[in-house]
């Protein structure tokens, strides 16, 4: 028996749901609809396509580990300084890189109860203490969180809008607590969904990075961009923070392709304003059809919705499986009775509630 | 100021060498030819190309975190069980895993002092000690690292052939050396150019595994299969072992490009056979020329060779590189006067001699 660290013993390997197929061979299905991963339905820009098969023409060479293409785009888009970006193979990396440099063993990160796994999940592997807030109205408690900050804290991550409820911190309320934080301690914020969103009470946390060096923004391509299966997010902050991350950052860790095609999707804004009209009418209409059922759900700032369906969500999450239709089952989310929908095409939308009303009509 | 782990405040990032565009600007150059990093000449197979290209056609859902059609894949070819394999963003991320699943502060990690700088990167980002044993004709010296094992030791990297040296551990010494070392040590074979070799002493480690719980091999897709901008490596062990390391991996830690880019390459023998035989050819007029111009080498296992060009390795480098042709500089490698040298085709390799020769018969 070889000996591990400690803080292994208690950790457990994420187990995702049944792949498409599994769901297809085990119920005898030939066409499923993922709704469980908040992915784009219309998958990515095609200018990100033809860039990935335009880099297969050249040699395979290690990715280019400073992602200057992209990290130029980007530190011009957002009128920062290009030191001032970290990438990694998603957020999940970051928030892993993040937790590596800067969560000793019992240290302390704060963050909600009701949240994006990750968060714990990179805490824990690094000895640190999670503190787990609970969402009010299922928001982020910045007060809350205000109360629980010890000399210990280090980091606070908090996704605005928040994984799975959907809801978000607004501009005021983010900015009261950012005035609160000790300095030393580093602030997240995950803005995965921030595409999503064009309410004018949404922060604008990039533009406050020059007043708050302990502030970092976390973005991805994953969602909106429709880029999930490249694997590709970045980081932004002092570049101070930004550094000491980029020590412990793996030499290539963001692939090639990645790398071209985030540079692609960036240009192709037409695919990002389909995007979002696809996902306000896909909103609209299973807000209407929750409506219509009597189903209580949370109103969100994100491509995903959680639905409370009134019955034990094990129970509506093998129904819904079992006609083909994938979702996030609320009791995996610390939200039994819930399901996690994500926005699909609103024919999809249509299909899904159809079926939703046949299993709630037949018991 | 954010405090960091005491971990971070010693280390480097890792600094790349220019990319092929800055040494272009730098030097006005037009073609360059990349001899730096063992990647392969041939790039990749079209089988893997063409299967990155259907996949395209998919929505990009998160990837698959299990690796299922790569994972049977590999376990019907080495016929293991499923479970005894893990998957990374090369073999990078899986030494990361391992230091990160293994090695606790203060705990001691075995490797050599002139190898793949990762083994040491890896343990000191965990605050372990890293030992690194002399190499003894620039091998892997077994017996020197028998000796430094304590109480304290968790984890033995060995690269075989070892990068940068090209040196190999034949099977009897390995053999013995299993036999010494503690099973509650986990010994780790990085066999990163293991595709390369023929030759019969080399050690057939996979057949160990049974026998010694406490080994582990690494091998990866960016070399001989040519998929290093990909980014996918694996992990061969003990179920035990690799359950462990599984606890602390990323949910989606390889993308679906790499993914089923790999599957298809295993498929291609073809490509295979044609780099083997290249890099043979190339090995071949490599170590002639190096005889016709009296430079010494170290005779080697992989895809590249250490040449001593008798002159300081930043000036050779530098040479070179002004001549438009990038080779890693052996003062980086902790072994001045050298020039790590990927073999490429024999076309390059003989404008690369041509080059050589002209610069050391002006200097």
């Amino acid at each position: 028996m070889i000996k591990y660290r400690k803080e292994v013993e208690n950790l457990r390997p994420y187990i995702p749901g049944k792949s498409i197929d599994e769901v297809k061979q085990t119920y005898g299905l030939t066409h499923i609809v993922k709704l469980a991963s908040n992915e784009n339905p219309l998958g990515c820009s095609e200018l990100a396509k033809q860039s990935i098969i335009e880099s297969l023409k050249e040699p395979s060479y290690y990715p280019d580990g400073n992602c200057t293409a992209l990290r130029e785009k980007l530190a011009n888009k957002y009128n920062l300084n290009p030191n001032q970006f970290i990438f990694g193979a998603g957020s999940d990396e970051i928030i892993n890189m993040i937790a590596k440099t800067y969560v000793a063993k019992d240290d302390e990160v704060i963050t909600g109860d009701i949240t994006f796994p990750q968060y714990k999940a990179g805490t824990l592997q690094m000895g640190g203490k999670i503190i787990e807030v609970p969402l009010k109205a299922h928001t982020f408690d910045l007060d809350g969180i205000l109360k629980r900050i010890t000399e210990q804290t280090r980091v606070i991550f908090i996704a605005n809008p928040n994984n799975p409820t959907g809801t978000m911190v607004n501009a005021a309320k983010q900015l009261d607590f950012l005035n609160q934080v000790p300095g030393d301690i580093l602030v997240v914020m995950d803005e995965a969904y921030v595409e999503y969103i064009r309410d004018s009470n949404f922060p604008q946390t990039i533009s406050l990075l020059h007043q708050y060096p302990n502030l970092m923004v976390l973005r991805t391509f994953s969602k909106m961009y429709g880029l999930a299966s490249m694997r590709i997010g970045f980081g932004i902050g002092h570049e101070d923070v930004i550094e000491k991350i980029n020590r412990i950052r793996g030499p290539f860790n963001v692939t090639t392709a990645a790398q071209v095609a985030a540079v692609a999707a960036l240009d192709d804004e037409a695919f990002v304003q389909r995007t979002y009209e696809v996902n306000e009418t896909s909103k609209a209409y299973t807000y209407s059809r929750c409506h219509e059922l009597n189903l209580s759900y949370i109103e969100t700032y994100g491509n995903f919705v959680m639905i409370d369906f009134g019955r034990p969500s094990p129970e509506m999450f093998e129904a819904l499986q079992s006609q083909g239709y994938i979702v996030r089952p609320g009791h995996n989310l610390g939200m039994p009775g819930y399901q996690r929908v994500t926005l699909g095409t609103e024919e999809q939308m249509v299909a899904f509630f159809d079926v939703v009303e046949t299993i709630l009509n037949n018991g």
